[in-house]
């Protein structure tokens, strides 16, 4: 049997070398937009509508819209959410519709939009989209959203984790640089994650700007079976579409 | 003491990311540019002109230069040399000077050339660099050539040993998350390189020309103390300059 392909890319600046339109798309961005936006279907957000640019995400507001806008990690103050997973909560979130743009995720869905189908991952939907990518049979790039176009770590380790089990599941398989480094570096950070995470760029940032409250929960898995998926200019639950 | 910085840029696609005209770029392409322009230098050229373009390559041929072309591996036929260290020996190199074309390794010079100094680097020289940059006392960016400007593995597992030997020289440190990565993957390699460089893109594109017997070499350490710089439009001895 021909197994799946898997492709890690670590930034946005080389997504258009990785570029195979029949392709399932995973867009990563851990801490924190992906988780985030998993977390806010949790508590039961209707749809996201993701925008590039700020400006975009003002005019939503003055439209009476309701709108998460965060760069370099600090909300906008014109925006009623950040970027951390715990202003989406249940009281705020549930049954609405939500303007989203951030540093660094916003611009993957752009790049990744003429893909076969755009996920959204994160640790907390982690099993649920493996299970959905082994059954749908198709080639895989996972698609770290870096930060301002460089490699990170945080999304890196989920690219490992995830291959990992993909090529566990017997049937994909990689002859991708980034996809085996990804692999080898979750093996050596996933016996202490959490203290492993302590020196990656973005939680030093996070921890300038009192922000750093979320690494634990970003990095949990498993907590629910929703995956967000990128149709026709929104962000939608995959089981509603 | 300030302690100066390392950044490890993994692909030219993300090189302005990391621009600092004021640090060291040390340019790695080792399976097999930079470790052929090293032996070249071993071997006695006088100097090698990068150009870009195989056009350019010929008319430099057509003008009765010696040329060194490649692509994906395979040499030009119009051209005296390809890309595999074995093809600078002393017989054909000895006082001369070449023009010299690869798939990656001259649009990383064109890249890097504003920066404070551009040095070839490999693990031939890799002491001879080591001790050169620390002297310097400037920042230093490992330039990886990757392969299409995505990632490779065996430019990143140099970047990570030499980066290793940089920080535990005690003058420098670093906050990059590619740096680390790069560090700990040396670490994953090291005890067994050669059967690790098994699994790397390049050396299956390189066996499938029966063009693999330059691994070993090409991961040999400290053959030489010559160091190529890149100077107004060519590559010559550091020594020399």
């Amino acid at each position: 049997m021909q197994k799946n392909k898997i492709e890690v890319c670590f930034t946005p600046a080389t997504f258009e070398y990785f570029k195979n339109n029949e392709a399932i798309v995973v867009i990563v961005d851990i801490l924190r937009a992906t988780s985030a936006i998993v977390t806010a279907f949790m508590n039961g957000v209707k749809q996201l509508i993701p925008v590039a640019t700020l400006e975009e995400a003002k005019a939503y507001k003055e439209k009476g819209f309701l709108v998460a806008a965060e760069r370099d990690g600090i909300v906008r103050d014109f925006a009623d959410f950040g970027n951390s997973p715990y202003n989406f909560t249940k009281e705020r979130v549930y049954g609405k519709e939500i303007v989203y743009s951030t540093t660094n995720g916003t611009n993957c869905i752009t790049l990744a939009k003429d893909s076969h189908e755009v996920l959204i991952g994160a640790y907390l939907n982690h099993r649920a989209l493996v299970n959905h990518v082994v059954e749908q049979n198709r080639d895989v790039i996972i698609f770290c959203a870096g930060w301002k176009n460089k490699f990170n770590l945080e999304d890196s380790l989920f690219a490992g984790s995830f291959s990992e089990t993909l090529i566990n599941s017997g049937k994909f398989e990689t002859n991708c640089d980034s996809a085996f480094a990804s692999v080898d570096l979750w093996n050596v950070a996933k016996p202490n994650l959490i203290n492993y995470i302590d020196k990656v760029a973005q939680r030093h940032r996070l921890a300038k700007n009192g922000l750093d409250d979320v690494i634990e929960y970003c990095h949990t898995f498993d907590l629910t079976q929703i995956i967000p998926v990128y149709k026709s200019g929104c962000i939608v639950k995959l089981s509603d579409y």
